[in-house]
């Protein structure tokens, strides 16, 4: 195990080691500071409770397989997105966790035995139509992974504004302390949902949509345009990052 | 004069004119057919309603005053679109025409003393914020031109789409076959807009906003992506061919 | 069933439900003035006379047959567009509705046995070129399920402007009270119609070309920069979207 | 003044009102549930403690004065962005508000004399160079105006990140619950910071830099790229929008 | 078959044909001075030496099959592009016509056994690299079906520019009248041989490159800013379209 | 002066020079063949007839004065393109030359006394609408500085495609071996000249427009779009080029 | 064989060949300055050490033996890059070389048994992650194939940026005299790296990525658009460029 | 000033600092491996020799005077971009250093009396054009600052390829490790130097060109697309960081 930076500078006030042994440490691996920093104060990653993720697509089984169990070791979590059904029982058969496998959402989460953590917060996860599902089902396993609660509202398309209050009224009263928008097209809801909102909103453009801006684009910059205040954006269908931004907030919105 | 077609042919069937000379003429001028067809039958023109518009950005007052004035011989009415206070005088000192200068859109309507012509339809005209007002007003006054009553309600931003209802149930008791729905930033008032209404709308992007998408990219193609039926698009800032083409549609619908 | 607005109130008037619970009401739900006004009001869709239009390429057989069946209960006309046969088949045997399958365009139109509709309007649709014959017919298809008759005119592509006097002679006689014009390349058709027509037209960019600017964008741009009057565009390759905006134009024309 | 829900439900129970005059009341202004939800829970924008914002840039004195005066009237904190000198004296002179000019960032605040707010939270603010500066005091101007404690660390470019642990200390240390990170060029400084921070960033790429990309695209794209979790953006330039969300998350994270 | 137009004024003149008659005659069809322009005047197809073009890629054996006879019977040659075995077998196995397959370019040319013309002129046709040869071969089957003489030189990359004048010597002794350079990557090879040759070049940008504008749009960008005089371009891999273009010029060259 | 290539291997022959010398020579100048080549056989520029351009606009006048003397040592005819007016009087009272200046195109033909060149070849010039003008007279200029009689049609855009015959047969009668076509908007002009027209046409894309692609982005892309035999382009405004294009094409046709 | 610059010379001092003769030669194949500058100065690709590269992708195996097979006559290495399983047993069978197949890059480098060169320089070849590999791999492949020592860190991502310092102080003490990054997503890797390393830095941006300038556009601009100095980059995925450019480079920094 | 690594851990070796206090110290300022890393070995900036550059444009001559002279503390040489005549007198006038102003292309050098540092290294810079001039000067300019001797090349255009052989002869003969080359337009000239030259090359595109791709897009990517090795690129028009590449190469080819 490495020395804590404490352990080696006890070490070097008492004789143990060297001054330009210690000097070259530090140097050569170059990342004191910064990583202790981190590491010492509880470690970043545990504290953020923002689990690792794999991208399974384009990976062989054996490297999904590796890359996962190696995670394991140091995150109680670990998520897997655009993952097949081939590599969820390879996964499955390989490592000693709990699994939940969302299909519509390609998304697998692997949760350690021992891996316990405080639930906390509730995000909210809207998407406009049946095709803006997936994204927002990634934003919300991200979201669990996290320890967050998720209440969800699909389908409810901009065509239907009149029809945002009943939804929302309800998010409030679940006690959303953030609230995600996947959406696609024109990307309008998220601009409607930011202007109803008291609570910061995360716009999740999807690549919904066709002809000229269909793959994304439009709902990218329409988000990017909005005028209503207590909005940011992730890239298309960048479900995972939606999601961790969400939850970070709403965790913090409970503290 | 040119010689009608029926003319010409009356000609030739009554050895006025040789049949060589005659083809030669058809030939040369080369637009028989179609040309006939649109003048004899009173003239595109005449019939669509649509006045003559002139650009008049960047053309000196010369250019101008000789332009405005041929067009007035042959169209009752007039537009300079894009004009600024200097030109507005000296066109107005230049031509014999009843005058109508709308700054904030920078739009002069020129009305030949003889120009009456009958008033019909109505088309709404709304504005999602004050910067859209100037290409609003652009269409506003198109559809004055092409005697079509209108109705407008600025300043409806979709920040309040729940505030949309009174102002559509006014221009529908009015009676508006038509809507221009002027937005820039993310452009969803058109959409919203066409989800609600139940006549066609007319999109107008406009060049409000910043960043990336800025000059009217995402609204125009947001609202190319919109879900809502029953609503088509100009170009960004086309405030001209907004106007056209909603006059044109809520003439028809009262004939 | 939800009361109506005036049910409601009467019911406050009456005595029947307290003050606090009918303000609950109308919040929670949140529709009440947008979503009366236009359910009282005979209903939005019955009104505009627009069909519900599933997208269905990539549902599965299951989702589309559930969607359709339900869309079927509240509208007496259904419209999947991008359909493939073993989906056509699959709706087929599981709705009772009279079908019409158009292969070129990917659409099926379903009609309710009950579902008669007054018929009203032409809409005349030209395609500029044979590739262009499948947005086309996408956009005839919403026409005829609006009530609306059509009459085609394809492969007038632009090299032959000369030859488009006789079709718009004929679409005019025909009484079309607004042109779809579906074209691809540099989508110079609709410009060149758009001069010569006398009703509105809706410009129907098309995927068709190659190179720069060939999947559309070229033809989108150069609808965008006409300068003809009484021309307004939907999206590429939306024919669907075409059509319901001709339909409502030429439905009203006839009024 | 508008009668609220409630007292407009009352007048119907009491017959003071008919319902259908009721009826007709909230259908005309449209608005009743979601505006109303609004306004009655003691008024969105008081909650959210949004700042009404007035950009300056192309609006005469005159209507700049007005618009200034008439949302002071509902906002005890009126924010102008893009505001050149003259502009300030001229509404300086008009409103009996306290004012702070913050030239580098064209940023005025108003505060009327009445307007006092509970200050909560803090937010920390990075710009990645003297160029950023402008963008990232917009954002702080937001962020103070919404009650915000704002702690700032400018020209802490990427070049230097060895030299990020410490300023990124000090945040911690001062209860920052966001960070906004202004940056232009490539846009690293966000990425960079959210792999090291442990509370939500949102990313404020600016207009600086050249050639391809150099307007802020390439900012903005590499901010969407990231694969830093607790990262979202806002478009380019846009403090306001950045100042607002990063003080929505932090005023929470206290509550 | 169409009466020409000195026939039906000949008939007009001698009272076989009423002037109601011949107008509505010259007004239905409506393409009378053009059409007859072109038709009378030996036709234009014939004069120009364009033969018929038929796309196939995508087209059914059926359709492809049709199209083509009917285009052979009109035009004494016909070139398909884009077409694969099948239907190359499929179309000479139909046809009545001397064939030409040139499988690396994917065309097929017909001529009818009655279709001789004269030949005249001399294009030469260059590629930068192996990947050029198929659009440049498009371009020397198109001259070849023009009565245009093909001299070629493939394989001299701009890398190797100082081997440049030995070909172009040759391609001036063949007496080329025009050159097509066909040139993916960067595209230089047009400018850097518009600038060394005395006859006009028509630049073929290709598909051929990887990463940012390698799917031929540096090519086509590059041979748009080049500044040496007597360069035009079409569009990409639009070998058919520079393949005319040289033989037109080419031909008139020698005229 | 250099030594010819001839005149040195003679030297090398005749023992006047030593081989390695020569070797030397031939080296380090580099350019012995191609620029032999090209010099030796009359000259690339002369026989070519395309005369030097000085762009303008930038340039000092003291630049643009030496640079203009000097290459009216070697060229006998001289183009200064985009120039203005001070730099005309400048350019004229510093060079012994014919000038012609045309103002709307900003170009300035400057011909030295001796430089008698042999008229041949004609070029129609047609330019869409008036804001065309200034770049098709700069090609009008061009060709006519290459010798080249120039027969002009302006403001026939296409609105009136009806009306080309007879411009087209004009041309055609005054023997025009090539066209320009300056059109902006979307630039359909171009598309529909060459779909009529019997002689290679050059596309010249100009930057008029608003909006989306305005400009002079749709115009070019239409243009490559198009489907129409016969047609090539330049870049945006590249008047110079269409011109030194065409006039090539139409002296070549002559000789 | 071609005669040598000075064996023609001698030729001609020496009578045995004609001025006329050895112009002729001279302009024909119209290279000689700068070709037999490059071939007799030993010869520039040998010189340079740049093995000529075939592009595998596409070509039949036929094609490939043959490119491959005459490269190797002139050149003692050969690189196949997007070479698959099937082509490298072709080529493995067909040619006399050494073999070194490289599958997750895709690369294959051939050595002629007598292809000994001498070895010198070391390239630090870096990866972002895990998917930047491949393209990391064909840099590297190269490098090797140039005689240059290659030194790794793959999987050193942005996130850590701490964690650099080791990986930086490695490479320096294998004396790199300069370094390839490899990074996709915003490709902040690359200039990070610049920051901190004294040596020469390729940027090579890869196709890693999603949504807006997913495919390579982002890391790429963010590349171009860095602030550290000492950076230049090549384009998408471009690892032959990025390879040849680093071991150019080091190879001279230890002459 | 700050205590080195070494000292501070000999504090603690000795006592004279606690183990808590060293380990805060090197937490809180965060950068002690890469940072001491940097400046102990001997510092980054001194030993790469790349002085400070101070982007002038928009700067006020405050701000200007302050930076520059605060740089020049540390930095024994400082470069000011883009600088007027103002700034450069208003500098001059404020600080104690030689300096060297080149107004063609806004650069200002300042070395500061006592900033004497070893010269090496020949870099070549070449322009394609007049235009190119700008930012091929600063290209120089850094390299001069960088202690490399700089030899130039301009208006070596494409259009006169043949005439490169000599000017990289020379360049060649001046022992240059490095070439940078500045061209707008196609960018063509770096593609084709860098096929013909032996030393690494360094793609300058400029803001030189028209039309589509005119603002140094094309050159960008034509750059990126050459198939040439032994060329990467900067960004358009940063001559400082062409220069500040070519520097480092060539400094460390003669080491």
């Amino acid at each position: 195990v490495e020395p804590s930076l404490e352990g080696l500078l006890s070490d070097v006030a008492e004789g143990r080691l060297a001054v330009g042994e210690a000097a070259l440490t530090l140097r050569r691996y170059g990342y004191v500071p910064v990583g202790e920093f981190a590491r010492l104060d509880v470690g970043r990653a545990a504290r953020k409770g923002v689990p690792e993720v794999v991208y399974a697509e384009g990976k062989s089984i054996e490297q999904l397989v590796a890359i996962v169990a190696r995670y394991l070791e140091h995150s109680p979590v670990v998520l897997c997105s655009r993952i097949d059904d081939d590599q969820v029982r390879a996964v499955g058969a390989a490592v000693d966790a709990e699994l939940k496998h969302e299909p519509q959402s390609r998304v697998l989460t692997l949760r350690r035995p021992d891996g316990r953590r405080d639930e906390r917060g509730v995000v909210g996860v809207l998407a406009a139509g049946t095709s803006d599902a997936g994204a927002a089902g990634e934003a919300a396993a991200m979201c669990r992974a996290m320890g967050v609660t998720v209440v969800t509202a699909y389908d409810v398309g901009v065509a239907g504004v009149h029809r945002l209050a009943g939804p929302l009224d309800e998010l409030r009263e679940a006690g959303a302390g953030a609230l995600v928008v996947a959406a696609g097209m024109e990307g309008a809801l998220a601009s409607v949902v930011a202007g109803l909102a008291d609570v910061p909103v995360i716009g999740l453009p999807t690549s919904t949509g066709y002809g000229l801006g269909g793959r994304g684009e439009a709902a990218l910059l329409g988000m990017l345009q909005t005028c209503s205040p207590g909005l940011a954006v992730v890239n298309i269908d960048n479900g995972i990052g939606a999601g961790a931004m969400a939850a970070l907030i709403a965790r913090a919105a409970v503290s």
